[in-house]
């Protein structure tokens, strides 16, 4: 997968289905390298590494399989409140690898850290040098082969020697790129907001593909901000604005060994200081990274494999958030559903099947369904003036919205998922060939 | 849909993936007709008749959706413990349709008795005549469109005039054609044991596609019997006997509005009064009804849609049976298995996705996989002299076996299922059109 990102970028509007994303620029403290270690037989970028000079606070979520992968395990029993380096790898998730993974990851920590003492860190990092418990490892391709351990430690020196400390929307894509499968565009989104009156950027990149939990087996989403919060802070919002996020894109209903949603903050924005997640100042930062967290999660959704259409189902006044939900993924889940979707067949009868399944008391004679803004069902009732022609014409479109109202609560949640295609099944039949 | 039923009859060997069905003959008390009430554009059957003269006694079980077709409403109404009729329509599902499906099925109900105790009961039913509530209805097809009540009304003449009181294998096989949809094969089953000493015969047809849970929306099995049991018994034997086959076929997780198995008892074998479900006397016919089912179960899974393989997950040797079925499904819901299963790719790290994310704890370094014979996991760790030459080339057969084996307890469960593939999608993007 040979990129030309300024090609790439000529070229991106017409290859999102949700729109353009905005430029990242520089977040002071952050400092990001990417390069090839050939772990690809194509020549692209698979080793990507985020490296905080002065440390960064941090939060992450993982998937919540019962199996993880090495490098999850890992980044689950690093104690440190504040992290030093993030690297990712592409083609290999390390999962399923027992103690050869385990192996890999304490040799790569113990390499990485060594070199950036001695080559980066003249000064401060001697007297309290970097250390292997400081670095995040995210990981993502195929389950159950060995780890290429040497291949990385080999492209250490290369991966050290390309750090850039000061970004731009070239090296930002290039990240995002560096961390895709078969992810067809890079996923980035950014925000700019205030805590009290000081200037905050959240940035963030992720990878999906595969129908969202995925193929290669991950979803990947990383989250950068200058704001100084504390990880405790960033724990609480982090969680908080997962839920509707990252966790509204279930899709296939699989679900990574490797899944990992994580935030930096590298402190460098000077602002009042923040000691509860609560804080009224912190309302805006609050709001921006929902919405980085979600724009990057409708891009994910956007790029299932093989997705020709982006779709939005919003289940409304439910009696529980849950009730919302349990129906929003029945009907994103349902494969019968995604294929009507991908057949343009405005077919609202597999979406009632999709509820009725969805185990969740309804009230029929209330029930009332949306296709974007055509109304199809209404008191449990085909509408009297339905007509197949405008929904059919609106099936064509590349983003569906379809709307449930139960009309029985308060709550509401929007689940985002994409069609089910051929293209799927080609390019999870034939993957690893 | 015109199948020439001889000329199928000499291919069927070739098209099923687990061997061919025994030839169903004739059950005293039971009566079949087949007609087309041209339902469908092509010329095809689509209304079957199962005329109980005498009586049956029966039992069903009925799709767990929260939204339920006309039909299975007005089964769920009738308390008689005795039935006269089933029919059975395709092309239609007669759901969401409404009070104009509801009355539909009022009006065809009464068409269908009064023409029933006109034309065939002369002696005994002009006393006692054929209830409405004596008939139980099957159907199947899209959601939500008119219900084709006077279709079917205008064809009980011609559906009377070809009751047949004695049944051979084509009369079966027209039967089984005639519920089918998009189903590519009929499903039949039978089997002939003792109670006590007397021989008894259990006969069943079914339908599936779609998935498996499906499509055009649903699963329809009917098992017929000559035994003379109660209701009751047959209540308790059909619900013993439904969770381990027609419930062990999931497949993409869609359930249907109108699912519906039903078994029917006409009383004229002669044997000892059996009073419990229990009775020790019944073990063979116990164990008879439960190859019956799970031979049509498994026909129904190697056929559905778009089916290149049939795929039988086994676990073994779970705390609780609950748990060996959440992973069994948790595997055979998996887009990502079945699509590698398509590709024949021996993608074992996918198991272990789908084994993880069904949230059951399991202790990894006790966990086995086998495909088919093959080892590849023991102890958790793969098998040290794995080679995939030898996995890849059991992929290519029509049938395959995967086993995990938590070794935590002494509970089973096996999922039936089949492979996704791009014909699935064909068939289900382009259904209506």
């Amino acid at each position: 997968m040979v990129i030309n990102i300024k090609n790439f970028l000529l070229s991106r509007n017409k290859k999102s289905k949700i729109g353009d994303f905005q430029d990242l620029d520089h977040i002071d403290g952050d400092a990001i390298s990417v390069i090839s270690a050939n772990l690809y037989k194509e020549d692209r970028d698979d080793v990507v590494l985020f490296y905080f000079r002065d440390g960064a606070n941090y939060a992450s979520v993982y998937t919540q399989s019962k199996i993880v992968s090495e490098n999850i395990k890992w980044n689950l029993n690093i104690k440190n409140n504040s992290i030093k380096a993030l690297m990712v790898n592409t083609r290999n998730a390390n999962a399923f690898t027992g103690k050869q993974g385990q192996k890999a990851i304490i040799q790569i920590a113990d390499e990485l850290s060594k070199q950036l003492t001695i080559k980066i860190n003249q000064d401060e990092e001697k007297k309290n040098p970097f250390q292997p418990k400081q670095i995040l490892f995210g990981s993502t391709g195929t389950i159950g082969e060995k780890f290429p351990t040497q291949k990385i430690i080999e492209s250490i020196p290369e991966l050290i020697s390309k750090i850039k400390y000061t970004q731009n929307k070239y090296l930002w894509i290039k990240a995002a790129l560096g961390i895709m499968t078969t992810d067809l565009v890079p996923k980035l989104a950014m925000e700019e907001c205030k805590i009290g009156n000081s200037e905050v950027k959240i940035y963030g990149i992720a990878k999906g593909s595969g129908m969202i939990y995925p193929n290669m087996g991950t979803t990947l989403g990383y989250i950068f901000t200058d704001a100084d919060l504390s990880s405790s802070i960033l724990k609480k919002l982090l969680k908080k604005n997962i839920e509707t996020t990252f966790n509204a894109i279930s899709c296939d209903g699989d679900t990574s060994t490797n899944d990992m949603v994580s935030i930096f903050a590298t402190k460098k924005a000077k602002h009042l200081k923040i000691n509860n997640y609560k804080d009224v100042k912190l309302e805006d930062f609050d709001k921006s990274l929902h919405s980085v967290l979600l724009n990057l999660a409708k891009r994910i959704a956007a790029d299932g494999e093989g997705a020709s259409k982006f779709v939005c189902i919003s289940v409304l006044n439910t009696k529980t958030f849950d009730d919302a939900k349990k129906i929003a993924f029945s009907i994103a889940n349902s494969p019968l559903v995604k294929t009507a979707i991908a057949g343009e067949d405005p077919n609202w009868g597999r979406l009632i099947m999709a509820i009725g399944k969805a185990n969740i008391e309804i009230s029929l004679s209330k029930l009332a369904i949306n296709f974007g803004d055509i109304k199809i069902i209404e008191k449990g009732q085909l509408v009297s003036d339905y007509d197949e022609i405008y929904v059919a014409e609106y099936m064509k479109g590349e983003k569906i919205d379809l709307t449930v109202d139960l009309n029985l609560g308060k709550k509401n949640f929007t689940a985002y998922t994409m069609d089910l295609t051929k293209k799927y099944i080609e390019i999870n039949a034939d993957y690893r060939s």
